[in-house]
């Protein structure tokens, strides 16, 4: 692997990204991205707001949990309740009163994942939305100017992304015409405030990896995200082909997994020399009465918790933690009672962000290697909870 | 009509209801009441948190939109998680995290509309639960003891509530048996830390009415309160019945109309003399996208709010409307997110906790009447919002 010696600003346009420590003995670095909508350090976390909301939790409690940029999904907000209204309300920072740094998706993952209908083109994609069957086109052009009018600090290149498995021919193809789109993403962009990152695509092919990864550097993104990953391939695939990947791209650029992942995926990935993630796992597992501990996961409605005193976890110090017993938010789970799904979120992300800011501490204090050992073994005492 | 002269502390046993200023051309009275949680003025409205939470907020949100004291509702609570395990964790105040005054209900209502096959007799109600259709035996004794085990600073009567229309000789025998059950609960509690109230039934029949509260008033209750109200009857009945029940009850006790209501509702009874109330309209309304401002309702899907950058009441000083506009709790509303149901009962509750701030003031500086009939004008202008 190579470690580049670079440190210090880089002025990509309107994104900065500074490397402020590398580990001597992987490729995790801590870095800081400046964006007009304020600065973070990586690796980071970017839970996600889908519709313009991260589900249950106001802009403060993201804040209290930790939280320091987060997602939104343009295919949903180009549907419900439009790019133009959100651009005529000041943007959708002003909208959804977060101050600090978005990014948005290209919107090309849920059309595949969500729209039908669906037909590819050199142009673009025509489909039907999911909410009432309207038919729409997103193209590279289309998905810029929708990012534009949303006003996000980074934008995301409009992709195709190949479902797993996947004919190897497909894929080549695939990736030529997401580079294709790429091109035509950079060229359009207008709106000099925004970063754009170019999505690496290739399935499980290292060649491919590497031809999507090698045309999207010529071009000279702001940053790059690794794509069409947690698709349904094992962890050991995942990890080679994240490995691999991270290989072709530059150490002077942000690195970003996209939808991944558990913990454990993060943690690897960190270790790979990612910086960025985003992920539904908290707040969707939240929802869902799955709770991230130190010491592994946390099923709320199990009948052990019916009279557990003890908070989710007591190492933990947020708002769910210091207020609320294992006991109270199993009987509100159970109830369905709004308040469980919120008291849940706030608790996964603030879990989330405390992993990320203890991997940017080890990482500064050079024992990264040493809290990823303990870090797998406390989770696998998670069965003594 | 009577005004008692009557000023200053009276310790009626665990709750302590002084009387600060009186009307002089209405019932209405500015009083204080003090419990083992904490004191708060009334007249006073108690938001409902029928499982142990008020819906969707936290208690910090709820202090922060005014709300002084809540009900939360004995029947839920006995079925889930049962009264048995709240008491072990230390009672409701220290399983919901709620610092401030609590009221139980005793039950019936509950048993009465959401119960199925119910037999009613002199020891009590045989009833099968909503939840799991198990059978379940509520009596006064057995309504103080799950009052008891839940620890709140007020608990009610267990009552019978009759439907609306009701014959006369079934309100009469429910009357007597509600005055029966009434002296049973009186002489079963056994926490002196809780205050008793007695509840007038009769449905709306004066007579039945004035004798159901010289029943309770002989039995010397620390409060009384209205019930079978808000069944179904117009509003000049309810008004009615109001009036002539508050004759009945001294004016050295608080009063407390049960499940009622509209604003204009609490409005009208506050200048008839009623010091308490409670009921789910503002969180109910809330989740159903319906807003209370102070010119009227807003019904919040409405497409006219689609891009209006208004808050919810420019007038109001919720967090909602200091952070968020109408296009944008519109969208919420539309995609159904959590944050919706959140945002718009912060709103809702807010808007009732300062209703009663306003007529508590107006009554302080004998401005009563003019301040409510203010009230109905700006209701009526509600067109233009």
């Amino acid at each position: 692997m190579r470690f580049a010696p670079f440190c210090g600003y880089i002025n990509i346009d309107t994104l900065e990204f500074r490397i402020i420590h590398k580990c001597g003995t992987n490729r995790a670095r801590l870095g800081e991205i400046k964006t007009p909508h304020g600065s973070f350090e990586t690796p980071v976390f970017m839970p996600v707001g889908t519709k313009g909301s991260v589900k249950a939790v106001t802009p403060e409690e993201l804040k209290d949990a930790g939280v320091n940029i987060i997602l939104a999904n343009t295919y949903h907000l180009y549907l419900r309740p439009g790019h133009k209204i959100i651009e005529r309300l000041g943007g959708l920072h002003q909208f959804m009163n977060w101050s600090g740094p978005i990014l948005t998706d290209s919107g090309g993952f849920q059309v595949y994942s969500l729209a039908r209908l669906r037909t590819i083109s050199d142009a673009g994609v025509t489909f039907q939305s999911h909410l009432d069957g309207s038919t729409h086109f997103l193209g590279p052009e289309e998905a810029m100017g929708v990012q534009k009018a949303l006003g996000a600090d980074i934008v995301m290149a409009f992709d195709e992304c190949v479902s797993y498995p996947a004919d190897y021919d497909y894929v080549l193809n695939s990736v030529k015409l997401t580079n294709l789109w790429a091109r035509r993403c950079l060229d359009s962009m207008e709106n000099e405030d925004q970063a754009l990152f170019g999505i690496v695509q290739g399935g499980m092919y290292t060649d491919l990896r590497e031809m999507s990864a090698r045309a999207l550097v010529d071009m000279d993104f702001d940053g790059y995200a690794l794509g069409g990953l947690s698709v349904g391939e094992d962890r050991e695939t995942r990890s080679r082909v994240i490995e691999e990947t991270r290989d072709f791209l530059p150490d002077d650029k942000p690195v970003y997994l996209m939808g991944v992942g558990t913990p454990g995926d993060i943690v690897d990935a960190v270790m790979a020399g990612v910086d960025m993630f985003d992920c539904v796992m908290p707040t969707r597992n939240a929802r869902n009465g799955t709770l991230f501990t130190s010491r592994g996961k946390l099923t709320i409605k199990n009948a052990r918790y019916t009279d557990d005193e003890r908070p989710i976890d007591e190492n933990c110090r947020c708002y769910t933690c210091a207020h609320f017993s294992r006991a109270y938010l199993r009987h509100l789970f159970m109830a369905k009672e709004f308040l469980a799904y919120r008291l849940n979120t706030i608790h996964n992300l603030y879990y989330y962000s405390r992993l990320m800011e203890e991997m940017r501490q080890a990482i500064r204090e050079d024992r990264l290697s040493g809290y990823c050992h303990g870090f797998y073994e406390n989770q696998k005492s998670g069965v003594a909870l």
